[in-house]
Formats: C-alpha cells, sequence, structure tokens
C-alpha cells in the first residue's frame, strides 16, 4: 500500500530540488557501469567513483552510464552535475515514488518509468523505478536496484553487427525502454495465468478462496494500470517530440513501441473486464445456491408443518374426541398425511422447485 | 484465453524486427499467389519460390501476391526484403497477435486486421490475422492459414469488365479490406441470432443454462470489440492518410467502408446493452422466483405454526385441565384453529401475498 | 431485432456499389412524383416512367423528385444516373438498414434518415429509412413505403406566398428534415407517456407487469437512440459543410433544426435516467417487500416456536412429572407462555419490526 | 413531467417560425415595461401599445424593454419586425419549452435561459423561461409571468452612481443573467438542506419515507441539470463570442459568470454523488436489518427446534419406553435439552451472530 | 456541508463585485506582513495599516504582502485599489468558497486555492481557502486565518543563499502554490491510512463501523476531490500562460508542479477505486455470512422438521395403533429417525452446506 502515496509529508516546504530521500533506505554499494561505444568500437568498464564517467561525456562516441541504485543523493549530485542534469531531474531520478513520465529538457530528454517483476514468492508484483536521461551523445540510466533487464541491451551492443551499435543515444534510449516494456508482457501472461486458473475454480465451483484472488488480483490491477496508463504520455511524447535529439529513423521503432502499449492497454482492459465478470458471476452463483437453499428448506417445512399439525392435533388429550375411537382413524390421518404431501411435491413440481 | 496476450516474454530483449513465431507452430506447406494486372489484362499463378515474385515488383501492371501463411520466418524475410518492406512490418506480419493498425512507411502503407469466422463447432469465433502492405503497383497479403475469403475478390479481378481491374493497388487493397469486415456481418449475424434465442429461453423461463450462455457471449463480444475497435484508426487513417499512395477516387469509398465500420460498431454496442439488459432481467427473474418461494414459506408456516402451538397445548398432561373435560372442547378447539387460519388468509390477501 | 443488424452476409464479396436488396422484398408499385417550382409557378405531377423525370432536371426551376418504395434496384440506377448520384450513393438509398448520415459528393449532398413512427397496435416504433440527394436545382427523396410524412410541405409549396418557394432545393432539403424531426417529438410525447403511466403504476404498487414494461421502454430507447444518435453528424455536418450548395440563409434555419435535435437528445437521455431510476426503485419497492415479508414470518416463528416447545414439554409421557400434578401448574403454563410472548412482543417493536 | 417533452407534435409539418403556443394557456395582460438609460440619464415608464416601444429604439441611450408574458403571438411578432428579430427568434421565444441557448444573429445576440423558483409549496421547482435579445443599443427581455427577479437590476439602473448606467446593453443583458444565475444559489441551498434533513434521517434510522425522498430528489436533480448544463454553452460561447455587440471590458465579467456555472455544476455533481451514495447507504442498511432478523430467527429456530423434538420424542405413546418410568427420567431430559441449548448458544456467540 | 454550496442567495441582485460576507463571520484581527527582499536584501515587517503597505509597491524589490484573514471587506477593497487589483478580484477573495481557479488580469494573475488539513479531532478535513494575485514586482496573499503553511518559504527568502531570493514574484507565487499543494500530500497520507486500517478491519471480519468508515471516506473524498481536480485548469494555465509576468525558467518548476497535482489525481483515483472495491467487498461479506446463517437454519432445520413429525405421529391418542404396542416399536422408531438424519448429512455434504 505505501507505494500509492509516499511518505512525502517531511518534504514539504524544503526547496524544490531537494534531493530527501522517499523510499525505504538501502545500505546496499552503487555500482557504475559505463559503457562506451560506436560503431566501430565497444568498452565496458565498472567506474569507482562518479567523477570518473565524466571524461566520457565528451568524446564523440556514444556513452551509456548505468546506476544501480539511487539511494545516495550526493553520487547523484556529482553525476547529474557532471552531465549538465537540471536539479528537477535530479530530484525526480532520487524520488522513486514518481509517475512514469517523459521531459524535454532541451539539451537532453528524461524520462521515468516503472520496471515491474514478479516478487520472490512469485504472487505480488513488485514495481521498481527506472530513470533515464538522453543527450546528445550519452545516456545515463539509473535503477533502484542490481537487475539484469538491460543485460539483453548489452549483449547486442557488444556483438559488432547489431544495428543497435550504429546509432546514436536515443536509439539505445529507445533499446532500454523497450526492454523494461518487454518485461510488461511477462507480468501480463503470469496475470492471465492466474485469472485463468482463478475462472476455472469459479467454473468448478470450488468457491471457496475465489472471492479473495479476485478481490487480489483487483488490486493488482489498479497498482499495474498505475504504472503502465502514463506510459501514453512517454512513448507517444517521445514520437511526436520535436526534438532534435530523437532521429527520425527512430521514430518508427518508438511508433512500434507505442503499438506494443497499445496491446499490453488492451490486454489490462480486457483483464479487468473478465476481472469484473467474474464477480458478476461469482455473485449469481452465490445467489443462486442461496435460492437451492432456501427451496429445500422451503419443501421440508412446507411439506411437513401441516403434516406435524395434523400429527399434533390427534395428540390432544380431550376426552371426547370420537376419530380416536375409530378403528380407521389412525390409517386414515395416515392416508391424508400422504395425500397432502403428494398434492404438495406435485406443487412444488409445477413450480420448478423440485 | 491465449488470444488475449499471447506469449512473447520469450521474445523480450531480442531486437525489435527479430522473426520469433509467436502464434502457434504450423507445419503446412505456404502458398503464394501470384496475380497480375491492368485494365488490359489478366496473369493468376502459383509460384513455387519467393524469389519468382519478384520480377512482378518492377512491372507496370499492379501485382498482388497472396501468401496464405506466416509461418516461415525465412520466406516472409526473403519476400520483405524483396519489396522493400521494413523490418519491424516483417515482425508484424509474423507476430499473429497484433493489434489491428494502419501504418504510412512512405514507399507503401501496411495494414493489420483480424479475420474472424465461426469456428468448426459453429459456436466459437475464431480469429485470423491478415496483414497487407500495399506500394506504389503491388499489394502483398498474408493470411495465417489458406481461406476463401478473397476468391470474390480473386473473381471481379478475373472478369474484364469489374471496375477494379481499372484502378490501382489502393483499391485493390481497399476490396480487400472490404472482403474482411464483410465477413464481419455474418459473424454479427450469428451472435446476434444466439442473443435473441437466449432472451428467448430467458422470457419463457427455461433459465437453465442461460447465465452460461450469457458469459459465453459476453466474452465473445470481449473478443469481437478487440478485434473490432482498432479499425476506427485503421480505416479513418487511410480514409484521411495524406499519402500519395491513395488515389482520391478511392477515398469515398474508404469513406463507404467506414461507414460499414460504423454500422457494426453500432451493433457490438447494441449487443452490449442487450446482454446486460438480459443479466438484469436475468437477476430479477431469480430474485422474483425467491421471493415468491419466500412467501409460499411463510404463508405455510405463519399459518400453521400458531395451529400446532395450540394442539400442543391440549396436548400437555396436566391433571387439572377443565377443557379436556368438556364434550364442546374438541370442536370448539377446530373452530378456534380454522378461525386463525381464515383470518391469517385474509391479512395474506390483503398483503397480496396469495 | 433484424433491424439492429441485417441480413448483409449474402453481399459479402459483391463489389461495392451492388444493389442487392437488404430489406424485406416487397411488390408494392413505386410511385414517382414530381413537383417542379420556383417563385413564380407550381407544378406537381405523377409520372409512369422514370425517364420521364429527368427533363426536370435541367430547368432553372427546383424539381423535387419523390420516389415512394426502393425496391426496384433498376428504377433507382436509371434515377440515380440521370441525375449523376455515385453508385454507392445508390447502394445506400437501397440499402434501407443504413445508419443515419450525410455525405458531400460535390454535385450534391446525400443524406439518410430513419423515419420513426408508432406501429400498427400503437406501441411499436416503426422505423423506415428516408433518402436526401440535394443538388444544385433537385432534390430526390426515397422512402421505403409511401407515407404522408412530406404531405405538409406539399401544401406549403402550393400556397404561393409560402418562403419556401422563394428558396433553393437546401431549403427545400431542410424542409424534408425538419418534417422527419418534427415526427420523433410525437414518438417522444407517446413513450414520455408510456413512461409515465408506467411510474404512476409502479407508485400504485401495482408492480404485475412493471418489470415488462420497462424492459419493452428501455429496448425501444435502444432502437431510438441509434436512430437519433447519429443526427449530431447529419444535422451538424450540413450546418458546418462548406458545400456552396447550402445558401448562408439556410444555415440559420438548420442550426435550429440542430437545437431541436438537441432538445430531442436531452429528452432521450432523460427518459433513460427515468427508466433506470423506476428500475432501481422496483428493486428497491421488491426487496423493501421481501423484508417485510421475512419480518412477519420471523415474528410468527419467534413468538411460537419456544411456546410450542414448552406445550410440548408437558406433552411428555414420564411418570415422574411432578407439576403435572398440581392443580396451578396449567394455568402457570399458561401465565408462563403469555409472559414470553409479552416479552418478544416489546423486543419486535423495539426493533421496530412491528 | 410535462416539462420534459412539451407538446410540439401538432406543429409537425408547419414552417419554421411558426408562433403557436406550447405552453399552456395564459389569458393575464402581457405587461410592457421600457426603461430608457445612459450615464446622464434614466426614464422608465410602462407602455400599453407595442408600437410605443419602437421610437426608443433609434436613440443613442439604451434601452430596456422588458415583456412580461409570451403568450400573445402577435404582440412578440409585432414587437420582433420592429426591433429587427428573425422569425426564428421569435418562435424560441414563444417557445417556452426550449433549451437553454445563445445564438448571434449578427445585428443581435440571442439568449434562452430556465429561471428557476422554488413553488407555491415550497418543494417543487418551478421553472421558467426567460429570453433576452440584446443589440446594439436596446436590450429585450421575456419572461413567461410578471416576477420581481429584475428588480435589482432595475433598482442599480435607477442609481445614477453605479457601474450599469455608463455601460452599453451588453452588460445589462449580463446583469439580467447574472440575476438568473444568482437564483440557482437559492435553489441550490434548498437542495442542500433538503438533502441534508433527509441523510439525518437515514443516519437517525427513521428510514421510513426516506426512500422516496431520494427519488423525488433525484427526479428535481434530473430537472435541475436540464436547466442549467446547457448554461456551459451559453455563458461560455458570450463571452468566447466574436461579436463586437460584447464590449472587451464586459468579458471579464461574463468569465465571473462562468466561474459561477462551474460552482453550481460542482455543486450538482455533489449532490448527485450524496444522493447515489445515500441509495447505497440505504440498501446497505435494509440488507443489514433483513441480515439481523435472519440471525434472530436462525437462532430461535435453531434452538428450539432441536429441543422440541425431545420433547415430542418423550411424548410419544409406546407401550415400551423404559426411560419414562425412571424417576430421573424427566430431570436428565431437562439437563440435555439445557446442555443442548447452551452449546448452540455458545455456537451462535462464536459465529457473531448473537 | 455547508462547503458545498454556500450560502449566497442574500447576495442574489448586488452587483458584481459587491463585498458580502459568505462564509462565518470573524472578529479575529487580521495581520498584515510585509516581506520585501532581492537578491541583496530582505526585509519582514508587520504592518498596522493598509495604507504602510502601498509604499513598497513602486520599489523595484519584489514585494510579497500576507493578509491573514478576509473578514474586513475594507481592508481588501484599500488594498486592493492600492495594487490596482480588479473588484471581481476582490470579491473572490472575499467569498471564501470559490472554486480554485487562475485568471490573467494582464497586469497580475490571479489564483484561488483551497488549503486542506486535518482538523482538531484529527478525523475531518478542514478547508480554508487561498488566494494569491501575483504582479510585476509584487505578490499578495489572503488567508482565512493565521497559519504557518508559508513558514517554510519564509525561511528560504530569509537565508541569502537560497535560489528564491534571485528570482520575481512569479517564482514566489510559484513557492507558495507548492507549499499548499505539499499539503495535499500530507492529507493524503492520512487519509491512505485510515483506508488501510479500515481494510484490515474489514479482513479481520470486525465489520462493525465498516460501513461507517467506508461511507466517511467516501464523503471527504468528494470534498478533497472538490478542492483537487480544479487544480488541473489552476497549474496547467499557469504553465501554458502567455502571460509575461511568468518567466521562462519558472516554467519547468510549474510543470514539476503539475507533475505532482497528477500524482495526487492518481492516487485520489486509486483511493476512490479502493473504497469501492472496500464496498464491493463488504456485501460479498455479509451476502456470504447471511447465507451461512441460512444454511445453518436449513439444514436443522430440514433435519429436525421431519424427526419432529415421526415423534408427533406416534405421539397421537388413536386407540387403534398397533406399532405402539409391539416392544420393537421404540427403538425401531429411533432407527429410523437416526437413519433420515444420516441421510440428510450425507445429502447436505454432497451439497457441501456442511
Amino acid at each position: 500500500m505505501k507505494t500509492i502515496i509516499g511518505k512525502r509529508s517531511h518534504k514539504a516546504g524544503l526547496p524544490p530540488g531537494s534531493l530527501v530521500p522517499v523510499g525505504p533506505a538501502r545500505d546496499a554499494k552503487i555500482n557504475l557501469t559505463v559503457i562506451d561505444y560506436d560503431a566501430g568500437g565497444f568498452n565496458q568498464m565498472e567506474v569507482e567513483r562518479v567523477e570518473d564517467c565524466l571524461p566520457y561525456r565528451d568524446t564523440a562516441t556514444v556513452t551509456w552510464v548505468n546506476v544501480d541504485g539511487v539511494h545516495d543523493p550526493e553520487l547523484i549530485r556529482v553525476l547529474g552535475e557532471g552531465f549538465g542534469l537540471h536539479p528537477l531531474t535530479l530530484e525526480d531520478i532520487f524520488n522513486v515514488d514518481h509517475r512514469p513520465k517523459m521531459e524535454d529538457f532541451g539539451d537532453y530528454l528524461f524520462v521515468t518509468l516503472k520496471m515491474l517483476y514478479p516478487g520472490a514468492d512469485g504472487e505480488e508484483i513488485v514495481s521498481e523505478q527506472i530513470s533515464l536521461a538522453a543527450g546528445r551523445n550519452f545516456v545515463i540510466s539509473f535503477q533502484e536496484a542490481p537487475g539484469d533487464v538491460f543485460q539483453p541491451v548489452r549483449e547486442r551492443l557488444k556483438k559488432a553487427s547489431g544495428r543497435i551499435r550504429s546509432r546514436g543515444p536515443d536509439y539505445l534510449a529507445y533499446a532500454l525502454i523497450d526492454a523494461v516494456v518487454d518485461q510488461y508482457f511477462l507480468i501480463l501472461e503470469n496475470l492471465g495465468e492466474t485469472i485463468e486458473s482463478t475462472e476455472d475454480d469459479l467454473i468448478k465451483g470450488t468457491e471457496e478462496g475465489v472471492l479473495d484472488s479476485i478481490y487480489l488480483l483487483r488490486r493488482e490491477m489498479v497498482l499495474l494500470r498505475r504504472a503502465i496508463w502514463p506510459l501514453r504520455e512517454v512513448i507517444g511524447g517521445l514520437e511526436k517530440s520535436e526534438s532534435e535529439l530523437i532521429d527520425h529513423s527512430t521514430r518508427v521503432y518508438l511508433r512500434d513501441l507505442f503499438d506494443h502499449y497499445l496491446t499490453i492497454i488492451d490486454a489490462v482492459e480486457i483483464f479487468r473486464e473478465m476481472l469484473s465478470a467474474m464477480l458478476d458471476s461469482y455473485r449469481s452463483i452465490i445467489s443462486e445456491k442461496m435460492n437451492s437453499v432456501m427451496k429445500v428448506l422451503t419443501i421440508i417445512a412446507t411439506i411437513f408443518i401441516p403434516l406435524t399439525f395434523i400429527a399434533g392435533v390427534y395428540g390432544m388429550n380431550f376426552e371426547h374426541m370420537p376419530e380416536l375411537k375409530q378403528p380407521w382413524g389412525y390409517p386414515l390421518v395416515w392416508l391424508v398425511m400422504l395425500a397432502l404431501a403428494g398434492v404438495m411435491a406435485v406443487y412444488f413440481k409445477r413450480k420448478k422447485w423440485m
């Protein structure tokens, strides 16, 4: 729940651009990886100090700095100032509760995304913020924690033959965003399977726990939508941006990415409809059960209450009850009672209660 | 369910434009049909090798290449490169889970659609992806499996007199899309009939299975909407496109096609409203039944419980119960009980429970 | 139901502009009426052959051709070609399941509308398609069957003093559309009265048949909305059209017509809200009744079940039941039972169940 | 209800601009008040004949003609023609069922509004149509019946010091609209109070009549929205109008008026949400009551039915029932029954039913 | 509730710009604080008379006048006229029920906001109106009551090093709005916690009071949305304003503020969805409970009613009941009854009612 609205209140009153941690504190060491490449060469290195990244900034080659952790304000500040990032950008990177967005600062484009991956227990979705700043010849990417989502991009960069090596930082940024969006498909597949199996449970009639599953799924959908929905503005904004930082040949890939976004949103909407249909279905099943319970009660009660009344009548101790004296009294009462039960049964059959 | 969000996760990390199969694998042989025509001549042939299509590309006549199967990445790649298609186009053709869309690549227009036809068992709707690339003097169409949806277009091309022969590839592409859209009317008619008969069942009171039917229909509507809804952008995009590939005289046909689209969407929306009204109706019927069940129970119980109590009283074994000794005791009790039942009945009549 | 999505499937594959009947077949003779007028003169005649209309086309006077029936493709084709109508226009005229629309073909404006009138039994709404083509000096109107909706326009044309005589075909087309829209008010009044009387039934508590009425009304609203909603584009399109066929002075009348449209749509929306409020109300009444039924059952059962138990206890046949021997036993049991019933009654009074 | 869709059907077929009464007939005398003013002077008079107004039209001073009644077509026609109003404007003035709208006729601006005031019995809202035509140096206002809503404007005009005297007819028209809109706040306050007191009733549990109140309020909201909603186009249209009849300095007041409109719409929306929340709340309360009724029934029945059964067993008349002979039989049965009741009670406590 | 639509009716008829109190009367003394600063100097003083503020207006330094109270029309009028504010602005400042808005008066920008803070009892949200007028070299801020929300801004102004000192009044206005918006996060956190704890209560099954909490929360959401929603136009309007009063460098901060707004609106929407899901959940839990209550009732009644009937039969006093004489009669009846109960139990097990 804490992800819905972070603890930002203690920031109230501070000047904008202040770097105060918003997410949970982390002590992990921050890894800085610098990849420097062009069509001709590729060079990957781990650097210890932020200052070691800066020389690559001014080379003609494309420089990709990846930062595995955003819990050190000083590091972000130094790196940001080195690459000419605006204080508000630094605040956005630092504040891991941010809404996905794209912003054009003239010298660089800034993109914030949510990376989603299944949690350790395989059930809950974990959300992590990814920030990208793409300038004229550099891309800086920030992850909340070390992860391997960008590994395939690195692999493609290593191979001299790939298209990616001959393109600029705009294409690299596109590739990184694409890697994040590809993860969403994985999440959606998992969700789809959970929804399917819950639906099967519902149909099979094992409705215990189904309600909880549906509510859990609905809640995950809310979180999912929150991460995915604003991508429309991010990807659409990049595609339609008039920034000269985005090459014309990259736009067709961004358009493709936007199609992926639309496919994801379609799936999310369909899941929502399915969940709401399942809830409807669940309620109908419950009310139908209730109905059949009521019918059984009514049939039993309606048949036996009058019979019990008759038995009660002849259990009365009046001295003058002539029927009691007759030898045919007892069999006749049985006959009457059976006839009554039969009439009731026919009535219920006609009413389709039985 | 697999059609909602395909297994794309194993593509995560691959460069865009990679041709990795998304749909189920198929081993069927792929048929390539080439039709070459202009106002003066018509020539149809089956070709064995992809390379045999390419010579027709450069002729002044209109060339239509139809490919019956998209499970062979190599074939698609060779054909695509031969006709100058962008790698992302090839990926879209190959990936049969794509959302319908229209894209203008300058040299050609690319359109992806869903073809819908009733399944073998006559119940479920089967969806198949149709892709079209329309260039200056060629149209390439891709189907997932051999089918006869384009047969009428072929017939019209054969006839020397038809309007279609004297038009360019834009009109051919329009005719192919029109053939696909015409199929939707068939699907909608079937759906309409199923909805009608379900409604009749509901009115006749045979409500068993009605709920399942409604949920099945709702689900088909979701899939249908997913296939049809994006057509707005596809057809509207073609109509409003500024591409010089679309002749002015074709636009009036595209506008007509857009009207068909609107008619279909209207029908889909009306079906949705009818389904939701049927669900409402179903629930009201169920709750009304419940109500009448409850009333019967209440009437029976309310009449007999007090009577049984009276009988119980005179079944007590106290030694000093003067009533028991009186000869009029028994008849009087009967009178009291009948009077009580009568009062109750009048009460229920007034309350309109009986 | 057949009006929701007509049988169009047998048209699949035919070239656009094919004139295949969509509506039910009709054998009635088709009447052609030609009215030729200008400020100075008025001339009305019935013509036998289509060809007889054509000479009027080229006169300077305004020519109005009214066709009472669209089931003869040949007639429509000859007339259409005589007046220079596009094949798609002819198809739209012929296909009486069309969605209302306005289209500008340069030489003429084409409008399709639904005429609504109460059915023979006074309950169901019947829908008929009206098509209009308005050119530089002619208007052609098509009705599905002979009707008198245009009679008042004819009367106004006859009178030499009317404004309509000195205006062009655009004003005539406006007058014809206005005549159709005026009919909608009649339909809405009828609907409004039915809704009111249903509401009265609901309030008076005679809720039998109310549910059916509401569902019938809802269904009529769906059909109504389908006919009326697209008028926004039709009338708005005419008003904002840049076609030189529409004189500036006519636009103010179109604006007025658009106001009528807004009034109608307002009424439709209010009816929808009223119907949904009535459904809500119906459900609340039903559940309140259920509630009161349950209360009666509970009161009766809760009071008498314990009393019956007490009576049952003293109906047991144990030899050693000292109470049974006491002369005050029987009266005391009565006292206890009355006290118990009294306590229960007070409890129910407090709970407001009685 | 008659206000939802007026009896317009008998107008069907008449030429537009025909002055046929739509509202109820009225015989009251129509008062014409002429106020002629500029910064220097103020002159108010009652005139007998319409023709007496016309001389003021051509003076340089601002002329305000107020007409208290629109049931005399002849009067409206003469006045309208005298001031150069379009026949459609006259029809709109005459037809008191019109949707609020603003229209620019070049020489004058025409505005139709609904004036709302609480009915005589203080419950129902009464709606009356106000029409305004504002030209270069005149304003004509039409009310359905004499009323004092414009009295404060008259007072301000009388005072030489007011801003209004030095402004043109556009400001006067604004002031009149403002006076009407100010009335809406009064209506909303009353509604707000009724909603509040209904809510209090609901919370206090006196839910009798609450349902009726809610439905009545919902219905008033529908009528209210119908009157208020179109004001967006009226006031927004005036503010954004490019007509030279509206002075730049007046626009800031129109913007302010638009803010009032937004505040009113906000309140209406909040009322709607509150009403729907109250309905929800009502239903929850009802179903909770039902629940508690059911619980009481279940507790009583579940405890006593088994006990009654035991009593019944020992009321059987078998000759060989050894328990009946034992002196401890009766006390033991009591013990068993008490123990059973105790177990049940504990079970219900645990289930939180008691 | 009074905050939904204030008592404005007694203003009806007054000229616009009239300063009539709308909120509750207050007698508190109004504090005027003037802060005069530029990059070089900072000067804060409390002034007694309004006239003492005016000299600062014409200095080149930025002047911030803060007014702690708006219940003195005379003070507002003098101050407003001194700084050249429009009468409508003064009315808006004075009327504390205003909808948040931004207005460009050319010489100054006017902004009205709602400040929200938790009430004294920590439960209810209190809303207070903040108005800002930002001119070429001054900002005037109005609060309804003294408060410390602007204190941090004052602190930052005091520090010579801050960015804020070297910026103009536009940045100061931004900083003040930012301070107000930061408060919203605090409110949202509190709300989030209340929602969480209510949800926990719901899950734990202590559903007493949960319904009330949900309705209270829903109501607070309505008020919250009313305060926050119009901010889109306020902040977006400032960001996109073409006023020269807003420096280009300030726009990036306004964009950042707009992001905060979006985050807040996201949270509000998620809260709404959570509340509605909780209501759904609550209803499902209630109906499930009802269901289980009904099942227990049915099981008990259905098992014992037939048994009681059997016992009743053998409690009848017929003279000729052969079974009663048999020594095996009593044990056999017991056997039959146990068998019947067993069959019932198996039936219920199968139906999953037990």
